[in-house]
């Protein structure tokens, strides 16, 4: 995969924007766990994914987590270039889930070009608008939808993701997806296991009855 | 106040474009109580608020509502022309909270301006990132908040913003703006007249000790 794959506006973009885009750009390769971006206080530029995944998240004042969403191969990560974004006043932190394989394109490269070409501009407003969206899906499952539903449809995304119905999940990290306590997520996962849902063993949560998981996940 | 006013970038547009935008523009004065936006079937178009007040919400498949922002004047709601946006995924309802006259601008005029002019691009995208932080802001509320400090911000909220400590609000209302059941308002607002804070008599809601409320609104 190449960088310009990334830009769908590529072809729309002047040689000399092309230029400043690709020479701007370094790439890395970040090991799982590293933190790329950490609130206000930080301003990496924009990234690119490669490979690996990335995920955005929250933290509250005691150190509660909940996820924004997750970006694959191929996305940008704009928030984490919010400091040339006027207007965006919220901290959030970014960190590499997986081993993964970045582009980052500094900052004040990336608003000089956005402060001259429109392309660029709307493209940004784009992405902004993808993630303020599934921002609002977030909101939306935390007002309406009740925690059975959320964890169900959770261990759902986890299982389509990996690609595998045994999933190597802490109780720990699924409440920092989805914003609750350990034990919240504990006595939610014991109740599917007496439900038949899951099966639950050391360090792995296994799917056992994806058809009923599905069901119970959707709306009334 | 004029229209240009709504634009803190009018200055650097050319003049084609401040004569697209003000021809582009019609005068409306609607009633509190309109709706002027109601999700994805509609499609108003860019509104600048000239005076009142307009509240932007969602609505659950339950018709429960949940504020996300006030516009009031000289602000710009952009997720009224939300069918201009690609990417933006989200049904919001927009209405008149009180009397107000408001500035259309058609979504096919700014969308044209937008796609040419990077500096109204980039106004977009400021717009974008408030309302966005402004959610963010909610979605922190809602999942590090309890609903005693959200309720006691609100009413102190809706005091300054009305000017009176003698609030004219329904539990219902209060209900729709904080994402909850009518019944949990009372039974809050009951808590809060015990501790002496509030005084409620049929259909008003008296503030009767401000600096506990405020310090009950904030974080520990």
């Amino acid at each position: 995969m190449d960088f310009a794959s990334c830009f769908p506006i590529w072809d729309k973009l002047t040689a000399e924007e092309q230029e400043s885009l690709s020479k701007g750009a370094s790439l890395r390769s970040v090991p799982a766990g590293t933190i790329l971006h950490n609130g206000s206080s930080d301003c990496l530029g924009l990234v690119a994914v490669r490979s690996g995944r990335i995920r955005a998240y929250i933290v509250s004042d005691e150190g509660r987590e909940i996820t924004l969403y997750r970006l694959f191969e191929m996305d940008l990560c704009l928030l984490s270039a919010s400091c040339m974004m006027r207007n965006i006043q919220f901290d959030i932190t970014v960190e590499a889930e997986k081993d993964s394989n970045i582009w980052v394109i500094p900052p004040d490269i990336y608003k000089a070009l956005m402060e001259k070409s429109a392309v660029i501009a709307n493209y940004t407003n784009e992405i902004m608008g993808s993630r303020f969206s599934e921002v609002m899906w977030l909101l939306e499952q935390i007002l309406w939808k009740s925690f059975d539903k959320r964890l169900a449809e959770f261990l759902l995304q986890e299982s389509a993701m990996e690609e595998t119905i045994s999933l190597k999940l802490t109780h720990e990290k699924i409440a920092a997806h989805l914003g609750t306590a350990r034990e919240v997520v504990t006595r939610m996962l014991r109740y599917f296991q007496e439900e038949g849902l899951v099966k639950l063993s050391r360090g792995t949560i296994e799917l056992t009855d994806l058809k009923r998981l599905r069901k119970l996940s959707q709306p009334i």
